[in-house]
């Protein structure tokens, strides 16, 4: 007894997904099957427009549907300042604390040797070329505070340094509303290593 | 600052994945725009051939592409024994066990109050037609020894007694709660072995 091929071939498709193994994979093919098949309709005609209309911005590599994202098109925005990010979850989050009106760049993804992710794989290059084409005077790298957003920290900070741009780094410390008793010990030590003039 | 619409509309299609939430569908939209188009691309397709060429088995209701599956197409199978199981994966692990080599029919389901899933819902209309078409002696119920499987199991008692085929339960040689999805291929075997009369 062997599954019909069209049934094998879309348990085997789902294990492209992230986190999707041989029975999850099966789970979801029978409930899209027997249960949704208005929801499988759904997501292949999502995957067949994302695939054909998605692109990234030519200027700070997010996803878009048009040449120039929303962000980079607005040109109300602070020109000069550069903040650079991990995903375009992160741009969506700092836009969301509207503590930032200047540009972007989006890296899609960090450095991490861990999932050979090398330097190669995210866009650094696209990154200097757009962080020197003379119209940025600070780089804010916002890349997160794991061991993967410090190296690609540091990849970064090795490539700007010395290029006439200002190079800046957003600060770690405890969370707004921590209290001392309970924030985690390395995040404690760097709030004191970093402290900051009180007045003004 | 919004996601593009495609990009949108992709991660909320993956939510109709079973075990998917918004941050999971959202890492999946990214890893396969950014990593595995080939991948989207394959899902895309086998769902769409998933969904044009799977159908029923006519006679046993497991997913298919021909009118009768290769089980009930093969007439070296003994045609007088029908085994009740919940669902096509149910039906796969018997028959690697090798125990059995009558006929099944698979509910794709099973009746669940707390999931909302009562007995009209799955197939039992269209079991009672078969197991009462005249060829069947013995039907043989392995629904899961979960308390949804035991209650299907029930129902078909209820359903099919008196009505002159014999009506036979797996043994319980499985542990209570287990699946048979998951369980070894011997205990399984034995379980099917040990059957006892389901009514009594
Ligand atoms: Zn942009
Ligand atoms: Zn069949």
């Amino acid at each position: 007894m062997k599954n019909p091929p069209s049934l094998d071939q879309l348990i085997s498709a789902l294990k492209v997904l992230p986190g999707v193994g041989p029975k999850s994979a099966q789970r979801m093919a029978y409930h899209l099957l027997q249960r949704d098949k208005a929801g499988a309709e759904k997501l292949a005609r999502a995957l067949d427009r994302a695939l054909t209309q998605l692109t990234h911005c030519e200027r700070c590599n997010t996803f878009s549907e048009t040449t120039l994202c929303n962000v980079c098109a607005d040109d109300k925005r602070r020109q000069d300042t550069l903040m650079v990010v991990e995903m375009p979850a992160d741009l969506a989050n700092i836009e969301q604390s509207q503590c930032y009106d200047g540009l972007y760049f989006v890296l899609m993804g960090r450095v991490s040797p861990m999932e050979g992710i090398g330097t190669n794989d995210i866009a650094l290059a696209k990154l200097m070329a757009r962080a020197l084409d003379g119209t940025v005077e600070e780089v804010i790298v916002a890349t997160n505070f794991t061991a993967e957003g410090e190296a690609t920290a540091h990849v970064i900070g090795e490539l700007l340094k010395d290029k006439g741009v200002k190079l800046t780094r957003i600060a770690r410390g405890l969370p707004v509303g921590g209290e001392l008793e309970y924030v985690d010990l390395g995040t404690l030590a760097q709030a004191v290593y970093e402290r900051r003039g009180l007045t003004r």
